[in-house]
């Protein structure tokens, strides 16, 4: 998707002689920014696709879910170009940080022996994902956004955590995550 | 001028019984970019202070103008972080480029012996400052255009150069130039 | 502090008549990039300054445990441009989240009525404060940090955190943080 | 290619009990910026991609070089991704800006009825194109150079140009120019 607009910008007042029979031209736009709107679009897609896993887990099975994860990362996390800073909810001890494509979707959809705390977060059965925005800071082809996100399960069941994620835009108008930090509320 | 501003979003359709009496928050938002708007009033206010020290300069003479290009320069570019990326229209050999804040008071305002062939385009008897943009690339708090710039004299003589010019915000919303080529417009 | 540097670059290899004479430019950089390092010394800052408000707390009790810890606040966070996205260890429920100065002040030292579950995190015995970051994202003045903090108290007792950060460099190398995520480590 | 580099920090000192056995984590580093290396040799793969197109002429004409342009340009300027600022030392009147493509490779082969000014500048007898730079701006995946460049052609004639270009680096590592201001030196 390009991201070149092209504007049409009103012709200045030519009060003068010198500018009689002048056309103002056309700007040319170049916006490598990202905006709010994008970014919540963004969010929205996390949570539909949080949804899809589950989905996937329960029409088709382990195979389908894992499938529909690795699918899902690759296209909304930015992990094939270097470490993303992620630290999921339930992730714990010297496996806390998942740095790696690897350690990502094992978190979502667990079944890895080198992940052996991960359930699969994405395999339970997930009925709504709502984002709650508290700040977002947009800064150029990056925005930074932290608020709450409330999963709703099948039981109907609230899981509310605390997340902050940044979003980085790409040339071509791709979106992806860079950064997600994910927890569990302090009960104070 | 702080750059935080309030957005009312309007609360997320609360279908479920979870989201009962749920009240969607403000969202705050801090926005670093730079806006076409703020790129095309800082042209003009470029444009207004070049007639400004050209009319210092016929009411108050040469130690008038200098005053007035100096607040100028230290306002509107940022010579204060660094070398400023400035190659004027009528400056040539060795003293092509003005990286300094010495150098570019003395093309605009000339009287600077380090600098002898400058002879002041500010101070020519300049009526109007028009810019005509043709590109205008937006990436965050930085902003480059490029396009025309139409200065008319008290003859009524009209005076067109190339012009592109980077831009950048400073958190604090000051807006400052970073890069200016300036050139004649090439006779073929 | 100018970020300006000058760089002696070296001659390039004059081989033809063409060139015979010709003197290489000193290259001036302005370079507007967050390094690792400065993202390092800043996370440092923070630590120092945690045991800097508690010592003040210890030596002269809240007022100049306020006063220090406003002096930090001012220094080291973004507060001044707009909402700073911070989550403190240990907000929770409608205060979880704290986009103002009041409410990192109030996270801090306490005493504000208007956050009553904040009993002042800087004001606890603390004697050491540790960072120890899993991935770093560098991204032009920009810079994002995730891992832990190890926190160690006057009994002994240690506190580890998840922590991200992010950090800004304004144009004149002043250094703040613009996020803030903290949370204790999920206990599977 | 990934920018991702695994950088080894030594251990921390670990003087208290409760660090014992702690083992310092590998920071595993994510950098978007362009550095200055960067930067230099994507102004020399710039000269050698137009001695690139003027040797094609001389093989093989036309059709050659303009094969070899075309995959210059897609290479090396950024228009799959909008609107370039690209204003080269010979265009003028309505074709002084080129913002397209098509623009560029009229430019620097010519042979378009719709650039009829277009003589093709890389068509030229070209033996040697070397940078000078007089400014470097680093900002992020972003940088600005202003300088120099000395031309050289078959019969030991010698074009310098003052130019400004402006990269910016993709997250899989491209280097692409979005900004190009050539102009030919000022004769006071």
């Amino acid at each position: 998707m390009l991201r070149s607009r092209l504007l049409q910008i009103a012709p200045a007042l030519a009060l003068g002689l010198s500018l009689q029979g002048y056309a103002a031209p056309t700007v040319q736009v170049l916006n490598s920014n990202l905006t709010q709107a994008e970014v919540v679009a963004a969010q929205k897609g996390w949570c539909d696709a949080l949804l899809k896993i589950s989905a996937a887990y329960a029409s088709g099975g382990f195979s389908k879910a894992k499938a529909t994860a690795e699918a899902v990362i690759d296209q909304a996390y930015a992990y094939q170009y270097g470490p993303v800073a992620f630290k999921p909810t339930l992730a714990s001890g010297s496996q806390t940080f998942r740095p790696t494509r690897a350690g990502a979707l094992a978190y979502f959809v667990g079944g890895n022996p080198a992940f052996p705390s991960d359930k699969g977060f994405a395999l339970k059965p997930w009925r709504s994902c709502e984002v709650i925005n508290q700040v977002i800071q947009l800064n150029g082809s990056y925005a930074t956004t932290m608020g709450n996100v409330r999963f709703v399960d099948s039981s109907g069941k609230t899981t509310t955590v605390d997340k902050t994620w940044s979003f980085m835009k790409e040339p071509d108008g791709s979106i992806r995550i860079v950064l997600h930090h994910s927890s569990l509320p302090f009960e104070g």
